[in-house]
């Protein structure tokens, strides 16, 4: 029955996670479209044909939120030891890296990135993706050029991507225009709606498509009308930055008189489609309305603690029920387990407990948060080992020293918080080893490809994203309405 | 001159940190007695004989506080999720743990957990030490039984380590006697530096003694003046536990009328062989007294975190310029990497900021911290690539992904910053390779016997350590006075 050693057409296990927690024998039968077409536990002899998978199965993950481009500073942005640095003076360097983007540097970023968020336990990526233009602020010749390289860059890398072409109009509330380093990322709710609708065709089983809002701050409230009626009969997700800052919290009030998780509330724009990003200061009628509109909720822990965005409340989220997506969004950390950690860890350093009474706030339930979320995130009905959501798992190597003799029902805790050995070498998406026991068959091209990139980046030229500014950025300050 | 290739007599590297920063072409010999005899930058061509190492070298770091058992329930501690967990809640798991413990399945335990150290950047380990007695309560026929177990790892797995035997003697403030769960703890002064002297014959090129006091709570205030009694001409570090909870803290200022760091300063005990372990609650007057004392302070990032234990003052403890060691204590992460991250974020978060105005909080001021204090607790006179230092050191693959095209000066940024990929399968210590290339010549012998003790404590008794309590542990309540 086995035609390709890389694209099974069943597995057998002893033991996976599915919906309803760990189960023994698990037989997995996979499609022609690369979803799971049955999931039978309890079957004690692995059937003939069906590859026999030693450890124990995970459903791989979906990584909710990513800017690709920002892999290239991963660890680079940090502050000097003589500067009050913060969010948005590391967004000052971070636009440095972005006006010196190309779509072949982007396309080798990305492929290095998707080749660790594999690695890292993701087996899914939505790009929220701002940077359109040329850094002149001139459109490419094919608006979706930078797009395209970020599809060809998960074809590379052989992971499953959602794109999210992002509206982005303004600098700040109260603007009408962007900042000179802002231009590239210039595109009205008809640009990004023309690039979603021409990206249809690049769907695959792989491949999904959604639209973005960068924010309430950087999109024109008509803006946010407009997109609504274009994207009337569409079904993928919509995500918008959302809360990250109080500053921008402070400037939304001032501008609009409410909240932003407030504002979008209160124009009626919240749906099952929508993703919010970060949510990270909000109050509890926030949190009540948005757990009533059906949308979902993105975190990107290590990064909002790397950015000093705040403490996000995560038993208050925990109780309104909404699931929890994880999002690795600068990459500073390219692994699920460590976001993990960075969002039990912060709740538990602020509230001084361990527990919260919440079965959310367990490992099984941090988990189970990202999977359902995550799910969502990426426009899939459904996510994890059951059958018709995607054929995506991760093989749990049980003689990493993290998991060696630890029992069953103990595993997902001890996968979490006893760091930091891997767990697994092996990661199927869409039916397809596309990491086997550590391998990668493109590894040392895309390695190799990401190097030359990190050498234009930071080497070659006098204008490296730390050494001066090849545009005339200003430092924006933390008390100025003008985000 | 290279008659063993496991113990060079020189090496030379392109690239090493050393006291005054990262320096170029660096030659460094070392001595017969495990400890660099000599470094010299700017030495543009390999010395003949020299070992040349490609990539960069870090100074290795100490792990400045370890429970060596604690590993066997690494990850395995977490709160289920109907509970309200916190602390106290844990550690009565922990002693469930700490009392199945033998001689034996504590030196499997610790060689693993020492392995792994390696493996995370440390080459050394200080061992905070009080499972001193059978189960029962009754001693030991060797009183230092356990202590050789931890001293017998310590040389299969070929790292450093500081053997702390600490006092023990109470439940709490007030108390007289320890719980029957604690029998094995019971430690007078004199039964702890009887037990430091009789170590003192395994002092060798990689093994250090001092001692400890497991907390003002645990040991009687006379107990203390016996110890400095005791301990007048010792020169080794003295180490313990404070300042971890708030009950704690509330229980001392109770019996005493003075909070637990403030009570060891007005005692008159700190001098700079002391070390203060966690140190999380404290006011700005007992760090300024810390500071003047000399003492040192030992944080454990992800441990507390873990914990719940609460937020610790970075920048207020960064002011006053005291380093601040590293120690992974309850060893759910065994990397230092990303107990420096924990650190870092935790401070993030509760101030909304990234950079402090302060060195001491940039990547290369928490490494630096962390190589001085880590010193000091070792009981090292000196740390680091530095002449007289012991010939500890880490060999930085610059291949590795958060490595790839990394300007040299943002090399330490990336190493912390940039996460989870290794960066790094080469340590020295005491100038012997224990790790080359990623291998441990005693990795399957060491994880064979960890694996079994594994299957010991959890797999093979219906009195495993979550199922039930073979002793009679009480629920000890946050609010009582009794802890």
């Amino acid at each position: 029955m086995m035609t390709d050693a890389f694209q099974p057409d069943a597995l057998w296990t002893p033991l996976a996670l599915l919906p309803d927690g760990w189960r023994r024998n698990v037989f997995l039968t996979i499609g022609d479209d690369g979803r799971w077409k049955s999931v039978a536990p309890e079957t004690p002899t692995p059937p003939a044909g069906a590859e026999v998978i030693a450890g124990a199965v995970l459903p791989g993950l979906v990584n909710a939120h990513s800017h690709a481009f920002q892999r290239a500073f991963a660890g680079l942005a940090e502050p000097a030891g003589d500067e009050q640095d913060d969010f948005w003076s590391w967004r000052t360097r971070m636009y440095a890296v972005a006006n010196r983007l190309t779509p072949s540097v982007l396309r080798a970023v990305a492929a290095q990135l998707y080749l660790e968020l594999l690695e890292g336990g993701y087996t899914h990526v939505c790009e929220f993706h701002y940077v359109h233009r040329e850094a002149s602020g001139a459109p490419y010749a094919d608006p979706t050029a930078m797009l395209t390289a970020l599809a060809e860059a998960a074809d590379e890398a052989g992971i499953g991507l959602t794109l999210l072409p992002a509206v982005y109009e303004r600098a700040g509330f109260g603007q009408s225009e962007v900042l000179p380093e802002q231009r590239r990322f210039l595109a009205t709710p008809d640009d990004a709606w023309a690039m979603t609708t021409a990206l249809e065709e690049r769907r695959s089983a792989r491949i999904n498509c959604g639209l973005a809002l960068h924010s309430v701050r950087a999109v024109r409230p008509d803006s946010f009308a407009r997109l609504r009626r274009l994207a009337e009969n569409f079904t993928g997700p919509i995500h918008i930055h959302v809360a990250e800052q109080t500053a921008e919290v402070e400037a939304c009030l001032r501008e609009t008189g409410a909240r932003p998780v407030a504002w979008l509330v209160r124009e009626g724009y919240l749906d099952p489609r929508w993703q919010l990003v970060h949510a990270t200061h909000t109050n509890d009628e926030e949190r009540d309305a948005v757990a009533r509109s059906g949308a979902g909720v993105i975190v990107c822990p290590a990064t909002e603690a790397n950015l000093g965005d705040g403490w996000l409340d995560l038993p208050a989220w925990m109780a309104t029920g909404v699931p929890l997506a994880i999002g690795s969004d600068s990459h500073v950390t390219r692994d699920w387990r460590e976001e993990a950690r960075c969002l039990a860890y912060g709740a538990r350093l602020m509230t001084r407990r361990r527990g919260f009474g919440i079965a959310a706030s367990t490992a099984a339930g941090l988990f189970s948060g990202a999977q359902l979320g995550g799910g969502d995130a990426a426009g899939e009905l459904v996510w994890g080992l059951t059958p018709g959501a995607r054929a995506d798992a991760l093989r749990l190597d049980l003689k990493q020293p993290s998991l060696i003799g630890v029992p069953p029902e103990k595993l997902l805790d001890a996968v979490i918080f006893s760091s930091p050995s891997p767990c697994w070498a092996d990661a199927l998406v869409a039916g397809r080893w596309a990491l086997r026991r550590g391998r990668h068959p493109r590894r040392a091209r895309i390695q190799a490809r990401f190097s030359q990139a990190m050498e234009e980046l930071w080497h070659s030229a006098s204008d490296r994203p730390d050494a001066g500014q090849s545009f005339p950025v200003r430092k924006q300050k933390l008390s100025s309405g003008r985000l």
